[in-house]
């Protein structure tokens, strides 16, 4: 009785994310300009019936008096109150200010980022701050977890800086010294084949089909999702039905290219959540560093592999033309998408250096929500750890240093670390996949992957939410978050 | 107070219907094809929230509590309790009975009706109509009209059936006569000029650009809307993001535009509502005879025009080539577009004969509320009616008679006369229109449309459902509904 309340419940709060899903990709999509304004009425107007339906008194009720009769049953009640407690920890008066801060912070980061005028922003930094330590102790009181792996729980259940400090470490460590030895292996490459230039344009609507052709060759299922264009690349809409988007530039095609197979990675775990609890939060994706993890899959583990090109080279020609890119082979093609190169800005690194700046992120943010770092000492802070960690000094380019992500002006602490997760995990995928799979890699060169498919379907996608983030990696893989896969790729890829 | 509830209630309702409308449009258009059973379930759960919170009992008390204090105020509350009646007028238990029997009535329709199998279908549509005679006894007994004129108040508020009874039985005598005589005309003026052949393939992309122009030419704001394709062509969204469709055949190119033309009509109205009122009822589409009256207005009194084509075939070259339609002049395409038939089906009909079919079911359909007449009874009287309206017999012909439609298999009885109330209330509207501005035609003949819009804006979009229907004619035209202008209409077109 109690559980059917709760099964009734899921399908209305199903009804509303379905709604504020496709809403969300229709804006970014379909909308007209002038349409904005009353969509984000609409949209706050429906996320507030979401939440009061969410965080209503009586369902504590109806989850201490449902009685689970199978398993499945029981871990989504577990779950459904995991959630609940997560929905109804802060105080309505914190939320609102806490939403009030936020936005105004967002918004003037947008405003001053680009001048990078980093005092102005300070102020309304460091009220963000204030509220985020104020949050993580209201999470750590209702939880009995520490306050910032209260915060990161959100994002990747069963997280904890215990496990993942050292793990970090470890990488960090090892990636000081692994970055220049991939400059210096690159250098060596390089010098006896050098990058070969592109022969653009390449007209949008040839990129267009190219990447359907990717996404149906890596599994995308057409009857449950489309692709549109958007300024900045998503994969939302719904498990049924979702919406991904790309960006296209007419003088190189291999970055929409891989973008869309980032996405694709996305949909494939959206696809394959398990139907029959799609209205429980058992039957969602586990998490964000889960769900990098199926993106980064695609995209680095396969969609920048050797034996992936092999198959997708010839599929480039079909599609742009027997003269696009001409005398290109397959280590031309690496040589462009494998490029590693120090840089400041995250979202445009590669995957040797991208987790030096999430760790400088995980370090810093721990200690801003502990209190042992102030919002006026992150430049300095961040610039010693730049320098440190990638040579590379941010002392006078706020720009492209700490102003350049929207995380903490939004208030997400706690976020950065899925993003490296995820890279690691999809290392320890594929590790764990070749182990069963000995042909893997001819199957890919010859653009089979349903035997990639089926193993994550049967060990990832259909798994939902019933395990914490740490406990499905084991299941999965057989054991722990280990750093060695991830070591192993990348020595293999880039020292080779 | 009461007033500030009512204005609350309102904004969470117009995110519902906001959500509804967007999800609705995007299903016909952008949707995976497999995405139709969620769809359908969200968008069942939000509509039931949104009668949920419309016939909330506390509602009743807001509004007798509620002290206007404006004028507008004063007509947004009538408005507002008006539909609170008649969203409440019908027992939850009736609802979800007539729910259910229009549903497997209309899903028996779609899979009977390309066979002509009536008999089939005739135990549904008979339990169809038992429903709706106990609806109409509902809501005569909420509002005190008439079973009949309840019915047809839902859709155009006003009108009622000892006013409608006589302009329609004017109109049918005319009618009678008239088609024999619009037909001879014709055949005199094509015997001089017979009808050109048409020089396809007219390619969709180019048909697509004529048509956006078209929109543009005659004020559709593309700030606050845009065009995609349907299967059925419609007018959905909301009015500051009015999704319009159209469908394409490359074998001609006048269909789609015509289409294009009369939903712009209807985005004209959505985008010019008041957008202060746009959360209540007062700010809403008049109904169903006002919205056709402004769809019929371009499509009909503009864009079927002598004047109009003067302006619109250099726009046909433009876009879709110079070789296109070669050797036409305006009389040639007016030829096409006003071309007049004797047929079965309504939807097919030109603006002639189309009152004859309206008129048909008009008649059958008063009788079948009032127990006059059975449902078995229908293909005799639809054939007598036929035969003596138009001269053609459906007798042995279901499917082309009285399966037609979809409005009695839906449960929709008082809805058709909208259509012919919209043809004659266009008509009335030009005929005002024009002794306020006697350059109208001339302005036209330039593609100038400021003049026509700012009457409309001024007469009919802005004045949203502050008055009844046969109200907002009378105040937008200076006289109640009159027959004579839309007959002067048909026989300057048709016998000149």
């Amino acid at each position: 009785m109690s559980f059917q309340k709760l099964d009734d419940l899921g399908r209305k709060l199903e009804a509303l994310e379905h709604a504020l899903s496709i809403l969300g990709a229709d804006e970014a999509t379909h909308m007209a300009v002038g349409g904005g304004e009353k969509r984000a009425e609409a949209m706050s107007n429906l996320a507030g019936m979401y939440h009061a339906q969410a965080t209503a008194p009586e369902i504590a009720d109806w989850i201490a008096a449902a009685k689970p009769e199978t398993e499945d049953q029981r871990l989504a009640l577990v779950e459904f109150e995991r959630q609940y407690v997560s929905a109804t920890c802060l105080p309505t008066e914190f939320v609102e200010r806490k939403t009030a801060a936020t936005m105004r912070s967002e918004q003037l980061w947008r405003e001053l980022r680009a001048k990078g005028d980093w005092d102005s922003f300070l102020p309304a930094l460091e009220g963000v701050v204030a509220l985020v330590r104020e949050e993580a102790q209201l999470r750590a009181d209702a939880t009995g977890l520490a306050p910032y792996d209260a915060l990161m729980d959100q994002y990747d259940p069963g997280n904890r800086t215990a496990d993942l400090d050292p793990v970090f470490a470890d990488l960090k460590s090892f990636l000081k010294g692994f970055v220049p030895e991939a400059l210096a292996a690159q250098d060596a490459r390089l010098a006896k084949r050098p990058r070969k230039s592109l022969n653009g344009p390449y007209p949008i609507e040839k990129q267009r089909e190219l990447g359907l052709a990717a996404m149906r060759a890596v599994g995308f299922d057409f009857t449950h999702g489309s692709l549109a264009v958007s300024h900045h690349p998503f994969c939302g809409g719904v498990p049924t039905d979702v919406r991904m988007t790309t960006r296209y530039r007419t003088d190189e095609f291999l970055s929409s290219l891989m973008g869309v197979l980032h996405e694709t990675g996305h949909a494939l775990y959206e696809q394959g959540l398990p139907k029959d609890w799609s209205h429980w939060p058992l039957g969602k994706a586990r998490g964000m560093g889960i769900h990098e993890s199926q993106s980064l899959f695609v995209e680095m583990q396969l969609a920048r592999s050797p034996e992936f090109w092999q198959f997708a080279l010839p599929m480039v020609h079909q599609y742009l033309g027997e003269d696009a890119i001409p005398g290109w082979d397959v280590a031309d093609v690496l040589n462009e998408v494998n490029f590693v190169e120090r840089g400041y800005i995250r979202v445009d690194a590669d995957e040797v250096t991208y987790p030096l700046h999430v760790i400088l992120r995980y370090e810093l943010e721990q200690d801003l929500v502990a209190g042992k770092l102030e919002a006026s000492q992150i430049p300095e802070a961040w610039d010693t750890k730049m320098t440190e960690y990638l040579g590379i000094s941010t002392i006078n380019d706020p720009k492209d240093g700490p102003m350049q992500d929207v995380h903490w002006p939004g208030g997400a602490f706690g976020y950065f670390p899925s993003y490296t997760l995820g890279a690691m995990i999809a290392a320890q995928q594929w590790a764990a996949l070749e182990k069963v799979q000995p042909n893997l890699r001819s199957d890919i060169a010859k653009g089979d992957f349903t035997g990639v498919n089926q193993w994550r379907a049967d060990n990832i996608w259909t798994q939902g939410s019933r395990w914490s983030t740490p406990d499905l990696i084991t299941r999965a893989t057989g054991e722990p978050l280990n750093t060695d896969f991830f070591k192993a790729h990348l020595k293999k890829r880039y020292l080779a």
